[in-house]
């Protein structure tokens, strides 16, 4: 049982934590801690927290668990106010979907307290936001990867991960850099492909001709470009050296694949378009057998 | 009244066009011919087609419109055992995905009789097919191209759009140019830059570590990449010039986003985000607002 957890950013990742701690009766008091009053009353108005507080010292006070599930632009801010009240026995973690930067800015502002801050990344999200989005059940059979440092005890790892395991998330462990490169090929990249693609085909004179014949494919693949731009210019900036290593090889595979085309070679082609499809069909299948509810994940 | 259609290939495509006709009470007999008889008996029992015609001669006696539905790239040789026995008065069309090399093919093929050729292309289509997917509602509420020659006549197109409207379809029209430029834009070019992404990814040696941590962006983004490898190399060769163009274009809208993110330059990178977003957003409510019910129209 936590006695005592603090949000900073109360919309919907650090609400539905508080909201699936509260469910499985994990956690006695919630104080959520925000930039705007409005915004931290609407929480406490529906229950997500018990406490609205304006004093970052008074909220720390006795705090077993931060989380810090604000914009991942605002962690050194949050963590600059946070340093001098944090105390021992407190453990801060945060859910931001780059950990290279975060780890940086935390050692640097943190100094000997980094000990006390286990990086984290929850896998989960819905295409909405602020408290009213908050669901006790959005991170259930959801992945959630801590990236411990060296620094860690084992004990104050193992809280962050039991706490997000009340939620109903399963836990992984990576490396920062090893999350960064990961999520930069799999989430980032075909994210910026995408906002390519629709910028490219927006910019275009015959534009309105183009999107009238836009159906299905067009719209599955784009739908990630729907995206909030100041989140992904932020990741972009956060994540940059490992989104150009994945984006420099991804440049070298379509030049490839244009001198394939344009040699009319329709059997190299054919290899690439095979083992592809193999590939995307064997993944679904093992997301069908894992995740068999079909519950929007949204990666950030 | 069509008295007497004939369809080449009676699978999803041709089978529903059949089914579709069926049920509007729009045609009177409907024969069907194939390379495969057990495809052809099924498509009889199932009652989709009254004949299963083995002389192309005995299918096109008395036939007021012709429906080539095969595989795009069977379009030759149909074409070639047609000629012989086309009589005035038939009308041919086709459903084949690209438009300019089968406008080349037909006016190589039937010479003079091209007249009789009237293009097109419903933008309909499932994750299934064999006469055993073929279904009445298909093409209801959705677009049909045609790409009318120089040479038909105005009877002749009016035909073709009559009986796909017949089948709920709405008709649009294009330049067998311009639909293959519009469709090497929005379907085939995201096509195959999913094809490479996963293909990218499948080839990196930590490539099942990569799939571990692939969620809901990813999915959208790929499904296509489980699309047919033979279908989408034909596609390739067959629309190669358009599809080149829109490859270039957007391998240099690439590459200049890769000088912006290793430039570190935020604002222009979130310019661009943020136009494909309004983009995007634009975009899926038109088509909201058109199509409210959500049927997949797989493009194909």
């Amino acid at each position: 049982m936590l006695k005592k957890i603090v949000i900073f950013g109360v919309g919907l990742i650090g609400g539905s934590f508080a909201r699936a701690l509260r469910q499985a009766g994990a956690v006695e008091q919630i104080v959520g801690v925000g930039r705007t009053a409005k915004v931290l009353e609407r929480a406490k108005e529906l229950g997500i927290i018990d406490v609205a507080s304006t004093s970052v010292e008074e909220a720390l006070r006795g705090a077993d668990l931060v989380l810090l599930a604000a914009p991942v632009a605002q962690t050194e801010v949050i963590l600059k106010s946070i340093k001098p009240y944090l105390q021992a026995g407190t453990v801060v973690t945060d859910a931001g979907s780059i950990k290279g930067e975060v780890v940086t800015t935390a050692r640097a502002v943190l100094g000997d307290k980094i000990t006390q801050f286990v990086p984290g990344h929850p896998i989960a999200g819905l295409e909405a936001n602020g408290p009213e989005a908050a669901i006790p059940d959005l991170y259930v059979g959801k992945k959630v990867v801590l990236t411990p440092l060296a620094e860690n005890s084992a004990a104050d790892v193992a809280l962050v991960a039991q706490a997000w395991q009340q939620c109903g998330a399963i836990i992984h462990q990576l490396t920062p850099e090893n999350h960064d490169a990961v999520f930069a090929a799999v989430s980032h990249l075909p994210h910026l492909l995408a906002f390519a693609l629709v910028d490219d085909i927006a910019n275009k004179p015959h534009a309105d001709l183009l999107f009238q014949y836009a159906a299905s494919g067009f719209r599955d693949f784009t739908r990630i470009a729907g995206s909030s731009p100041e989140m992904w210019r932020d990741i972009s900036l956060s994540n940059q050296g490992a989104i150009l290593t994945e984006l420099d090889a991804y440049i070298a595979q379509l030049t490839r694949f244009r001198a394939q085309l344009a040699a009319g070679d329709g059997l190299a082609m054919q290899a690439m378009f095979a083992n592809a499809q193999q590939a995307r069909q064997n993944w679904q299948r093992s997301i069908e057998t894992a995740e068999p509810q079909h519950q929007p994940d949204g990666d950030k």
